[in-house]
């Protein structure tokens, strides 16, 4: 049986200008669509499992081009609720070098900030479904998107469904504060948290940071903390270092309630930033759900992210295979031929 | 002195598709901007007079591309008002042959929602200015947007400057009763009105409308009942036969209250439909302004049009002596070297 | 329950020149996917039916983008086969005015041309259609592929599933000859006959045939032998007259086996002429699985070919009501807004 | 052994605009390469010939690549010269419908300004010759370059080479009387005139000329006094009807000096209308080089040049085939598969 | 008040290579409008000063164009002149790894070789404005161009207006000794000196060249010279190190007639290499006119220069925030969400 | 008298994706021709000398577009056979980073493969040359291609014209042992040979080896056995570290049978991968067959390499001063103007 992931969340239609183009410059956008929770069940479906996608777009040829995306991928877009006002929008103007990418979100009064359980039929969602995830974003949206997330949530963890969620912190749409308060009550119905910033508002020690960075030690502080108060199986952050816009450093530190496991770290040259943190959480998902140990788990999610800084748009065009050999040092960079 | 012409409404983000792809096939879109009353300031600019356009555009990239955009084409955009939530948009996808174009609005809660007269200095706006112009879409987006619309047209009227009105009713935006009524009010502050469809309540005797059209007696009667109800100075529609997408002919009918005036017809194929009936408004305006007698006036506002049909944006850049030629049958259609 | 209808046959890599560029000026290619018998089953989801498509194509990333380009446009891909050598290409330089588009095939030794009932699972695609579909160009790619056509057609006549075929003759592919026998064959086993050319071996009556081309008469008398010979229930052809490579006129001629219905003929200006045929017979399958009338059946289709005309690339995106607009009359080429 | 024909002129680099974008809206130039001369060069070598183009080019990237643009083609580019300071430049901004097509020049200082016939070797370049072309352009760049084709001429009159001239008149060049004070000296070395207006002196009467326009009496009378006073023996012009900037209709008047022939006419839908009087002065050398009646040769020339209206760029990239079969009525302009 | 900047120059059609072609491959150009002292202008304007741009255009659509593009971005462009036989062009092949850039200039016989100072009210472009800049490239030009920069110095001066001129030597235009000639006569009347080569005959100590390239001290050397010679208030230079056509370090160094400044240095990744040093130009300028000290001076110049590099085109489209934070090392260049 | 070296293999179609977009992703693929031997040729003429390529392509327009772009840089193609059914295509998709390019060769069944010497007169391809070169690759497409391969060195050789082989293995090709066969027998005929990995069955010594790569000492112990076996008078390969797909350090070792020398290294960041093994082979025949010492041979080759890194395409277009500026450090990386 194919194992079947299951994400809520916004699917956005994201309109990037060309070639460095500043957006005062612009005459044209590339066009793609994308979303935290859409990114990872279409990963899911790139490594050969089931990935399920429920959202709510409008009723009209730029909602259906956002299914038609994810559908083109693999995704089961089955579930989809067609209603509301509008597809969200992000504006992407992608940085270099020491200028960084900026995004301008024109997603207020988007079909699915008043998307409710009740549209769809859960029970069909998620059955036969291993696991479900979200993001910290979905419930950002609206107080009826938080009350939608913490309801599948619920549902989820009821048909005894591993749930995760991506942290994901957005300063544009929501304050820390009610960030805080609104996670906090919907961390309950996690089991596996990725993103440790200090959103949820555990505080390393103060000799755990420096310039203004959280230390490995840092995050183990947090780690504990958060396991602690929401009883999470699973906690992992990545571990960036963001030389400029072109150039980072790439790895990541993993909890699995017992021991914390640093990965390998890569220097990436950046294609598209945007996704990389989705493919991230898509490889954990991966590998927990796949019986990986938690060291491969952890190094299976940091080359999966690796290889989406070089490809561009929202989704993550990575092969199983490709990743395998990027994370067990099989691959070669050579032109393959 | 440079006559100066006076247009408020909303600007918006265009994105088209190309090549004559339909939405779900595009990944690209060509971005420009533009309105039904900032097509008409950038109109004035190309003829040579001063076109000054209010609006209120949100204070991010996006509101600035839309201010750069008139500015490049000699707009005077120093009174726009930056502020609120987002650029509307139009989704644009060009038809051809016996496939229609067509426009997916996502211009929900823009900037000009919320605009009031209060925001601006309307005595600044306005000094010095022979004419002033806006159309039936701007009182449609909002309550506030009719209040703005049509204090602006009072101030304007107490400063002796004459005021026109496209009525340009778009049924995706509002319903044909709620437009008779705001237009209705509107049209007291008016002296030239552009457009005679139905929207205003106005309907021709049964014998003239033939298939489902308005004939030209049919559009003389409701012309008569316009004058008589808002005393309007001046009324002109144009005379559209859509062959097909690709292919219209495009002549007009006006009224000086005294006399009726039809123009020549010419056979047009189509590049870009958008902003050809703003560019007849433009041509109107220049030579009411500009003091051409009432037939000239109207020839040039169908030439200025026939030519806009060829340039593809919402722009109409034909220079006035471009017009001027096509006008008066002096232009050549061979290449010009 | 929604209709399902299969479809079998190849599907190439099409790659064409841009802005009427020929073959010898270009340095880029547009690429999409298509082939008669794909064009159908994607044209089936467009109107709301399940269309299943069965084929093989290679299983490398060329052979993956032709799957995700069917799945992307709603196409049931669960059962094409993955294996052999390559994917056919066919290059495309669209003509204009008197110059007529160059079809250019590099298909020899693609996937299918060793593709055999065996490598799937022919119940299971069957399973719950109503309507199995291929065309005459499927058997000329080689022996093997005209056996495997000759047996899944057989197999859906065992089931009581209604078969068709677009006999679609390609002089560059086969000879007259070959085609006459094999598909003489074929047709056995088919219920629905679209295209009524010579190929099958039927001549019309020397004063049926005008400067070189059929008369409706000619191809009545055509039909009436065709359904003698092979029973066919249902015989259906376009009748195209090409004034240049970019203004065709299209209209159809249909029989039932007791009546012909001839169609309004629309005047088309071409956006891409390829696939037209193809929405033609899709329109047809279409109308007689929902159970139209006969002078219906053909009127949709000949609507939906005429859409077709303006869309680029191989599949026809014209949605159930826009052509039944057209078909009815009730659709309008001004802008929908 | 293949035909030579040579041409002397200037090539120059080719901007225009894209998608029927105006000017001050462009962004983008495609650039591409060509000249009245160059382009016969290339139609030389498009129908089997062997095209040999002398010019002068800069010695930059610049001139390399307009030498390689021809090169591509199968010019013989070997006796180009490199110096001087510029290649010439054109923007195009091609026009539609009822907008005429815009050429700017900036051709003034190019490095052909000073080209001299000492700076090659002429008799190596008209070795093996049997045609000379060159046209009214040339002499109206400089002093000099009309000098060059003076001399040239004459060593080709001296070699008993047949020579030609199309006329090309540009009024953004130079003005009538200079032209045809330059043109009447020149034209006693030429053999072959193409194109009949007013510039050589000659008027048709009064009544020859209809809406400011030469009728074909017109044009014999003018013929006839082109014959009497300058020796031709063979004499051509188009007769183009301009009923738009997208729409022509393309016909020819011949005389070879004893009968006039008029040929078939055809209505052509424009992709581009640049080069296509190259096309009908190629076709007319292509016909009279290799031996055709005088009628054929008309047909073929015309023939050609509706072919060139559908293709992009200056050169006509039509196959010998591919006007015979025009011209023969023997093409379709169905799609070729 | 605003404060206002007047700058003086040629402004060029800009064609660059896409896409890191060759200009051999080339067959698109990018087409944008820049020059030294235009893009100072512009850069005024994105800092919120009132940018004014005196030139001389041709009266066609290539120079409306050029005139359109700085009014894009807020330059005042109300005293540009419009006559003269050409717009100046520059291709532009941008370089990488170790291909460096290459530049052809095509701009003999521009509009602005014959400019006068009488062509223009320099009392109504001058008024109000707190500082005159220049460049080493308009003497360069012609002597009338020379002649015009000598006027406007002095005109400058007289009104108390703070001058500046960028050296900018281009051994492509003019030779060193002539270069050194007149601009020695024109520094006279110059307040600030940006670059410090040997144009102007200054010779650092030998010691103080290290590898053809001049160090710190050298540079120091010369700044002291300058001074003593032409009575400089100010004088900078950046100090570029060229590691590849694809990767820089930039700093600078300052001498404020007291003190020696060096700033920050940054590695730089190339998107866009042109126009990086009229960004430090226009840094200075805006630094000193608007009071900052002479180390942040400097470093804003350095910072804005920087973020300069990965913007394509020759403006600088860098907000001054953008500069500020970057300046102050509060930038980061993770993705702003 | 110009040197003339001629160059036998496949040229093909590469359709490459853009904008470092995978191949599921694209839409469009920039069209372009080459082959190892194809591309030796034109950077021949790209260095002043004669450069004459002999294959085969179809018949049609695609292979008259390979022709055409090999004679627009100046290759001598009067020698190409047209016949066969094909031409061969490769897809690439250009890596980044840690992701590597991807080649899928389709090009089975192309023209070449059953090329025979009968088919062209090989005494006059030959005649005038110093030097036949050809690849690996040529006899690995059939046992004709190899006969061919073979028969043509042999005539070379006869004819005293010095023979190289640029061994090129590809494993998507043929087998190792395969290759190792066919190569022996055809290195009989070889003067200097470029590669020196494993393929000819060559191993060098354990500890020769360092991470699966072999080291100088390892190359230089083959490079011995290699002039033992075959007799090679000149052996090399180039030393490439491939950093990341983005980053390469590249260098070489060559081996006169005398003595072995080491070039310069150089980092390059790279632009387009393919086709640099092809660069450096045309630097080394460059050098030898005008005479360069050993080490100016080896540097040329490095240094032509390094440049084509950055050019896309498979073809070198850096001119002969730009490798040489590179090869004598007299180059420079800043903006040529």
């Amino acid at each position: 049986m194919i194992k079947k992931v299951v994400t809520l969340g916004e699917i956005m239609l994201r309109l990037s200008t060309q070639d460095h183009k500043r957006f005062v410059q612009s005459e044209t956008f590339d066009a793609t669509y994308g979303g935290a929770e859409a990114n990872v069940a279409a990963a899911m479906c790139n490594y050969g499992l089931q990935g399920t996608f429920i959202t709510k777009v409008p009723d009209n040829a730029i909602g259906q081009s956002a299914i038609n995306h994810l559908r083109r991928f693999g995704v089961d877009t089955q579930f989809i609720v067609k209603g509301g006002n509008r597809l969200g929008i992000y504006f992407l103007e992608p940085g270099a070098s020491l200028r960084a990418s900026q995004v301008i979100y024109d997603r207020a009064g988007s079909s699915i900030v008043d998307f409710s359980i009740d549209e769809f039929d859960i029970d069909a969602v998620l059955e036969g479904a291993q696991w479900f995830h979200t993001s910290g974003i979905t419930p950002a949206l609206s107080n009826q998107a938080a009350a939608l997330t913490e309801s599948v949530l619920k549902a989820a963890k009821a048909k005894g469904i591993t749930t995760s969620i991506d942290i994901n912190y957005r300063k544009k749409i929501w304050s820390k504060e009610k960030a805080a308060e609104v996670l906090g009550r919907i961390c309950q119905h996690v089991d596996v948290c990725i993103g440790a910033d200090t959103t949820l508002g555990f505080e390393p020690k103060g000799n755990d940071v420096v310039d203004g960075r959280i230390t490995i030690a840092g995050f183990k502080d947090i780690f504990k903390q958060m396991k602690e108060k929401f009883g999470f199986k699973f906690i992992a952050t990545s571990l960036r270092e963001s030389h400029s816009a072109s150039d980072n450093s790439f790895s990541a530190l993993v909890y699995d309630g017992t021991e914390f496991h640093v990965t390998k770290k890569y220097d990436v040259r950046i294609v598209d930033r945007v996704g990389t943190g989705d493919s991230f959480a898509s490889g954990l998902i991966y590998g927990l759900v796949t019986g990986m140990s938690t060291q491969d788990t952890a190094e299976f999610a940091v080359a999966a992210s690796v290889i989406k800084h070089t490809i561009p748009g929202d989704l993550n065009h990575a092969s199983l295979n490709e990743v395998l050999d990027l994370m067990k040092g099989e691959g070669s960079v050579r032109v393959q031929r």
